[in-house]
């Protein structure tokens, strides 16, 4: 069947990952729509503690600790978690990539060896309080402090004021034992900027610490079954030991050391070994998209409104071109991402090579994050209209995706920051990306130091180049549907986009260098849209790289085909810009929509193929929409047609 | 001040109905976010007996029961509702708009004698039971049937199968005690089309009238407050005078006798006559945008991130161009509509002079709640990120504005069926648009049948001629900032668009006769953008109006600029278009971006202007991110200053 050979494609790399969530999670594990925030709180921390480890959710611990050194691995866990249910996946990613992440990456040896096996086992629950109620983007600029006193050899943590509180914190509000606590370390007087701390929020009991006030952030638009709160310190004593000090090091007499000197980029070295919480965030966001498509496609499938002349029964909705108009460009760009997001954990699970691989890591993980949560909130919302009144029903599971995943694009970095560092990055061609997460500093700066971009690729480098390359000069000879034609598109409009962005700042430096926020901040909205045309076309060239691997040549001639759809959509829905670049004329213009329209009628019988591709098990579907036998849908299209006859002709 | 002279504006005709919600509806009707759906539904349960009626919600209702005849009137109560609590305004609706509405418009007067007194006091809470679970846009083929026996003289009404039973039916799950149901009248062995009989399903004490089946539709994403259910009929018998039967008489013997011969033409004369139910929701829609933008932009104009050199304070998200460029189009197009509602109430109030003007109306009403409820959608999702994490929590409302208006774009019509009637009231010049809210039928029909359309104008005809009139031949003259020129754009591309369909239809009619559906679907995409143009001009027609409405000079300059933003946004939206057909060139069309960001600076100093001007009662706003006080917002930022000289440099 060709569903499971493009089943096999998209499993990838991890599929045995995949496999393994499939096969353990069943029913106990799978979301209950309607539920209470108790009782939805309740569930989850119930069953965050069952969780079988060895399907991968510990996969990136070290493997002396019970881990398998396989940061990749898990995160297409996390991802099939989010399938099941995403406060699961939210509370596990919070436990184990957020809490448990920290612990590995910015502590050393004495933390691993006196907590890590407790996380794992989730014996010990944890927090990761970075964001606070005054600082989420710029996290560079958070306000708690912890002051190093050589007198007693412990750090003094403390909020000053109520901006500076810890908010939105996972497991703060109920399960949450201990914290990693990000504030700027002082010591000797001076500041070194964010460090952070393992600090207990609760004793045995689940009361609060000494000095450690908690709250709730209280009810929330969804992943009611995260307990998400606010944490304060009131002059909290933290042992020496307890600074995460693999980045930066305090002495007994307070002196500070650290690897790195400069302290911003030391800073960003340790967000940096953050990353892979983003890469998770947009995994999860992707897997919502597959049920929510899922749902929509398969009730489409069997939903019939209006009747007409020459038509014995109800045409399906899946049989109208606006119905088609909606769901296939959604499905054609989920797999799109699904092929740029598995490169994407395999970048991270090879380890970059240098400094300037990290950069380009984070960059694409920050890009991929912001285009799959969006692509998410979109689609969701698009499939729970195509389902009507009965996608508004919380038993069809629609509400739930799309309350729950709609935080997406603003946690874990919101979305339009993050773009903005995915094109300083490229501005500065990822030399000096350090300084690149605050709003708009330095645009002077990276004005005077933007070079010539050089388009990188990653995926498929040969076949790319052999498909661009056999693209004539001229782009009317070349039929729309030519592979190599969307691929040298969607690099030259990256490119324009880039050099335009670039000239642009360059004049707006010459003209008015007193006012390096004007400057910036009139051509934020061209910098989002090359942040936007990079992310596309990694993501066409992570797609053209998938095809490659399927072998099955139904499945191959199948993606091609939706290859071309997940293109052009992108090439119409920005026609504009292509025109008003001399990249497209109105003519081939019109015969892009033509061709859009000749694919979703090519498409339309593979649909229920392409979403049984996902391999969404049919008890984490769970919607009561879908539920019943086919032999009693059937009874009932027949009741239905019976009755008919009694109506006025 | 310039926010309340456009408030003036805004208010227009129904300013009476408007200051008194604002001064009726004190905090014990303010929304409670978070609440379990149980204690919703007890809290509105008990808040919709406590509406005061002469605030406008029973305006509709003849003078001698209690309402003041003023349909117009009850819409913008409606309306008002709708910002104080979305699932009152519904309740509201189901009771006094639908229910009410339908005894009123198809009932004769001893239906009106014996029930509306007790509709109006809501001591008679009822139901509108028109969608089934198998039918919800194509109404007209319920499958419910209610067949007349002459010997008993009276009614069997039945539920046929599963898929026939009532759905998703407000007040039906707990308080209704009667319904207005729809279903199949057939008498003689003949059936005359879905007709409407007043049922009771209740008893005093609450429970089931024998034959009744009632089924809760669980929990639903939003309007938690509301009790949708199911409804089934197991032979219920209903007696003869309970046939609404204004539209159509059954006499004690059977004989079935109406003022309307056609059966279709009868059933959607009677649909007409609730059309009150899609402009009341197109105006919660608004109202629930104007809430999400007062809370987005307010929270916008005291929340600070990242700093920069030359400046001592972090910068406002206001003062971002990618923030205003979310708010301040979706501001300019939320104006936009709220003249174009007016515009749409009035005509209902004037009551439409012929059937051509019924059909024009209806026309309207479905093109502006379909439009209005995608903007509701869009907008609310953008102020919800535009407060970041904040915005994710309940007690800052986004959530449940947005959960409680997304069902809108699906009921009193899925969104894409009412364009799709938009476009084929435009496709026959309103002269044949019985039948027209099936799916696509007729299309060949309708390609014979349509003839060049005339632009039909409502709005302040003379000055949009005068405007109009005014532009010089060759665009290239005229600056894109020019009114005439914005106004001839309009109207031209919703002239080109039909002018196209029509010719496809055309063609599709010729070549392949026998495939109906073909010819149709091929186009659907086509006959959308039909529709979606034609609202557009006429909503621009509506703000130049609206322009004209304002007295003082600031409000008209301001709202001349804000005209301008919504034009030009527009343009730039479909800026493909209109370069694939010649309109534009691709410099001008650069110029329109260039302009549009130029209109968002001049507009940034009056966002907090613009959205006063809605006058939402600071009680009915109710977030917590807008309750500190500016005095203790001041001293946190100047605890949060200070706390920053401590950090890094």
């Amino acid at each position: 069947m060709t569903s499971q050979q493009i089943q096999q494609v998209l499993d990838g790399r991890w599929a045995h990952i995949r496999r393994a969530v499939r096969e353990r999670l069943g029913s106990e594990f799978v979301t209950v729509p309607g539920e209470t925030g108790p009782e939805a709180r309740e569930r989850i921390s119930r069953l965050i503690r069952s969780v079988p480890t060895d399907v991968g959710v510990a996969a990136a611990f070290p493997s002396r600790y019970g881990g398998s050194d396989d940061p990749g691995g898990s995160t297409v866990a996390a991802e099939m978690l989010a399938q099941v249910d995403l406060s699961l996946m939210v509370k596990a990613g919070v436990q184990w990539g957020l809490f448990g992440g920290a612990v590995v990456a910015l502590g050393t040896e004495r933390h691993h060896e006196a907590y890590l096996r407790d996380i794992i086992s989730a014996d010990l629950m944890g927090c990761f309080a970075m964001t606070e109620t005054g600082h989420g983007s710029d996290v560079q600029q958070l306000r708690t402090t912890c002051v190093y006193d050589p007198a007693t050899e412990t750090f003094d943590l403390h909020t000053p004021h109520q901006a500076a509180r810890k908010d939105y914190i996972g497991n703060a509000a109920k399960d949450g034992r201990m914290a990693v606590v990000f504030a700027q370390l002082i010591t000797g007087g001076r500041s070194y900027g964010v460090h952070a701390w393992l600090v207990p929020i609760r004793d045995e009991r689940g009361d609060p610490m000494p000095g450690v006030t908690l709250g709730d952030a209280g009810a929330k638009a969804g992943l009611l079954g995260v307990d998400n709160g606010r944490i304060s310190f009131d002059h909290v004593t933290v042992p020496r030991e307890m600074l995460l000090d693999r980045y930066g090091q305090v002495a007994p007499d307070g002196t500070y050391s650290s690897p790195i000197e400069n302290d911003s980029r030391r800073f960003f070295t340790m967000l940096g070994t953050l990353v892979r919480g983003r890469i998770t965030v947009g995994g999860a966001a992707a897997a919502a998209t597959r049920s929510a498509l899922t749902i929509a496609v398969r009730y489409g499938e069997t939903r019939r409104q209006f009747t007409g002349p020459g038509f014995e029964r109800e045409v399906l909705l899946n049989d109208y071109l606006a119905h088609q108009r909606k769901l296939l460009p959604a499905l054609a760009t989920t797999y799109a991402y699904a092929f740029a997001q598995e490169e994407l954990v395999a970048t991270l699970a090879e380890g970059p090579a240098d400094e300037h691989g990290q950069r380009e890591l984070e960059s694409r993980a920050a890009g991929l994050k912001a285009m799959q949560t969006w692509h998410a909130t979109r689609t969701i919302q698009l499939c729970r209209e195509s389902c009507g009144g009965a996608g508004y029903l919380a038993e069809n599971r629609l509400p739930g995706l799309k309350a729950d995943t709609d935080v997406f694009t603003t946690f874990e970095g919101d979305n339009t920051v993050l773009l903005q560092l995915v094109a300083k990055g490229l501005l500065t061609g990822y030399r000096d990306a350090f300084g690149s997460l605050d709003g708009w500093g330095r645009a002077t700066f990276v004005a005077e130091q933007v070079r010539e971009m050089v388009l990188e690729r990653t995926a498929a480098r040969s076949v790319i180049q052999r498909l661009v390359s056999a693209v004539p000069g001229r782009d009317e000879e070349v039929a729309v549907t030519d592979r190599g034609w969307h691929l040298s598109v969607f690099e030259d409009r990256e490119k324009h986009l880039l050099e335009g962005a670039i000239r642009r700042l360059r004049n707006g430096a010459a003209t008015r260098k007193d006012q390096p926020f004007e400057i910036f901040n009139d051509v934020q909205d061209h910098i989002l849209k090359v942040a936007t045309a990079h992310i596309d076309r990694i993501t066409l060239e992570a797609f053209v790289a998938g095809i490659e691997r399927a072998t099955d040549p139904d499945a191959r001639a199948l993606l091609a085909k939706l290859c071309d759809l997940y293109a052009l959509s992108v090439i119409e829905a920005d026609k504009g810009w292509f025109m008003e670049h001399g990249r497209l004329t109105p003519a081939r213009s019109k015969a892009v929509t033509a061709v859009v329209n000749d694919l979703l009628r090519d498409l339309r019988p593979h649909m229920t193929t392409l979403v049984n591709a996902f391999a969404i098990p049919e008890e984490w579907l769970n919607a009561a929409i879908l539920r019943e036998e086919p032999d009693r849908q059937e009874a009932m299209a027949k009741e239905d047609e019976a009755s008919r006859s009694l109506l006025v002709a």
